[in-house]
């Protein structure tokens, strides 16, 4: 089971979340790649301590949207929203090869995560860009997206999360996050989700039903005090309960 | 004999030089990578007629300066500029490649090309972001700038350029901008010069003095409508008396 | 009858549309307030311009996007908006009265315009941001808009635009502009659309209907070589019919 | 006494600094306005909060830099920087009259600061931009500083400030930052210099000389843990000292 968690989401002189304590953490660090996070100087620095703690780097790819932090959905034209992505996955690899690493899989971010979801001609423009990139590079999104059925018919390896912390519905599907009851704030629930998840490929939804789920990553949060705690009880739990905790891509590069 | 001018100056709605007129006469195209000109979709669609016209792709970077045009200068630290220009680098380099070409040299714009020339921490900056993108990547630049005898030192290959239309000193400097006669207008002029730095390697200056100079490339512009004229009059100058243009960097790749 | 145009919409190094051909012809002039356009030095020139011409200045405010010229829907939140147009307001009005003039009407531009006319959480803030600007400043939009009936009610002036070079349907609205037929292209065509709402209030829909509208300004173009000469036709043959010309917002302050 | 510090300067989701600390300690907020921090909805927040707490707003501009947050040098034109510091002073008005309050004085940001203490065609170019906005905006900076020499014969109404932490010369000026001792980090001695310059208006140099200087404001700090504690400390040793702390610009409006 991989973890992964958004890394590199500061911008010039601002910070945000605790980078150093996730990296002990997860195994694969979304870092943003400055459209609606990152500067170069942050996405460099973020790869070279992922590259030291050997967690892989995916491509937190987002709408070119610094005032919003690419919460907004932007309606981007196809085209560009294809070449906006290409960039975002150059630039960001070429901090990370500069820093001994490299991107090893692809993650949206923000409100083109969600638009991905069920926007068809998003959806594909994305895809276009990642095979344009390397058709290799693994794609890792919410079971039932659109982009992810695309990417699958167009040849990428297709990766599944969950979010350790978010409720469910008996379809599968994740709860509205404006419903009460969207987000769970317990340690011990969080902890409890995600050894389900892995160890028994389900989650109980709200309606109290029992979903079958592929998961191949788990989402875990860095952005509050308590996140990095609870993240890394994820991390011990599943170690107890025998699953080891290894990047979805595969294995980083190692430094010499 | 190479030739070179900027293409893809555009920005979104704004467009700008005659790139097609332009692709039509040079052997490299200095392409700029989004920091002061040229987003993506601009980028990618400069690299695709490159590509098909058999020019070479060389990353135009610059400060990040949209407002300014690149064109002032930028006391930006040198870790962070070093970091700036590997993210331009990369994120050309996968439009260049989704286009079926990539960048085979580097040339700075405006603020950053004069910086170079004297600013010894900046210079070493590019030198390090040019050589952790890609060491065997030829740089071009102004012959006697700082920054082209670090990158000799750091073992980038170095190539040297005169400006078509530009007056030279008698110890082979540009004439500044603001000097009358600074720049030539004449078509006949220049071509004149051209021939000269070709065929004999030396130009005449401005005290009437005959400087040696070692030119790889010659740098024409496209954004008057005469200077397409001009610029193609030049390669059939060069043409005329057997000198071959070609990519300063070698061949581009060839499209299937 | 007013006539307006988009004025000042270039950025930095990049220029668009023939602004001195557009204040020889029209009465308001649309000026860029530097998140779709208009870079502060470029809104004071125009500010400069079309008070030196006896032009009204209005604010056509957008969508922060400069990559997309406010042709891109943003789902920006409406508190989010109100202090963005609240900001361009002032921008745009500082340069205009250090250039002897001041905004005196507001349009809003591209993909905000649009989305004014039926979401009414972004119509409410900017009606919002107008208000708390300057309770006593016209707007200007579509007859029907969302935008414009919220602006009654809120007690701002409002005042209707058509557009010269659209064509209508029977119910008065635009035909989309993508179906066949939806822009005109006949300067004559044009001219007489034009003199057919200024003089009668009415025009001939694609359904051979003729719709009744209230018209206080026509919404020129000057993108294109012959726009700014059609502008000028409309403005002749108005005059000729006796229709005055004169800014919807009443007379901009003379410059001593 | 007037006491000032920086605040609203976030941008979109980065907060920065403790804004509610310091509100309830200055007498005068420098408001970013958009260019190095500050978008328009922190800019109207900052302002409301400012406006709830009798604490005066400045316009704190500075160079169009996010990714540096204008602590780089950019040499920008003349005409350009004026533009772009009457669109900031405009921007920000707009939002702090929306907030009940107004902008009440200016203090340039960052390395804009630093230059106008030399530079004389950008001091000129602020100086400028602060007239055609209001001629009688005071402007805050420090003794010596060539803007302020220039802002004095433009007719501007000039104030001095004194930075609470930093160590100065035998002239009067700052030690270098880089400088070992150019900051103080002690409570105790921060208060006791801020007293001398209230009371005596006088301090005491690295090299032992007593250095006289007028002083209308002290600038402090928000931006660590201790400092809103230090600050408080500052106002209360004023307050027991007999020193009445007030807005150097005046009162703000009252809101009703």
């Amino acid at each position: 089971m991989d973890l992964n968690a958004d890394l590199g989401e500061g911008f010039g002189r601002w910070a945000l979340g605790d980078d150093v304590g996730l990296l002990g953490v997860v195994s694969s660090a979304n870092i943003a790649c400055g459209f609606h996070a990152g500067d170069p100087s942050i996405m460099y620095r973020t790869c070279e301590a992922a590259a030291a703690a050997g967690v892989a780097v995916g491509a937190h790819v987002g709408y070119r949207d610094l005032a919003g932090f690419g919460r907004r959905f932007v309606d981007v034209a196809p085209a560009e929203l294809t070449a906006d992505v290409l960039y975002q996955l150059g630039g960001l690899d070429a901090c990370a090869r500069a820093a001994g690493t490299r991107v090893s899989y692809v993650k949206p971010h923000g409100a083109l995560y969600n638009a991905l979801g069920t926007h068809e001609a998003q959806a594909d423009a994305v895809v276009d860009a990642v095979r344009a990139f390397d058709p290799s590079l693994p794609v890792l999104g919410l079971p039932g997206a659109v982009w992810l059925k695309r990417a699958e018919v167009a040849g990428l390896p297709v990766r599944y999360e969950a979010f350790a912390d978010r409720a469910y519905t008996g379809r599968g599907t994740l709860v509205d996050r404006r419903s009460p009851g969207a987000v769970l704030h317990s340690g011990a629930e969080i902890v409890q989700r995600c050894l389900s998840l892995a160890v028994d490929g389900q989650v109980r939804a709200v309606d109290g039903r029992v979903v079958r789920m592929r998961v191949d990553s788990l989402c875990v949060h860095g952005d509050t005090a308590g996140a990095v705690g609870i993240a890394r009880a994820v991390r011990d739990a599943l170690a107890g309960a025998g699953v080891a905790v290894e990047a979805v891509a595969g294995e980083p590069p190692r430094i010499a």
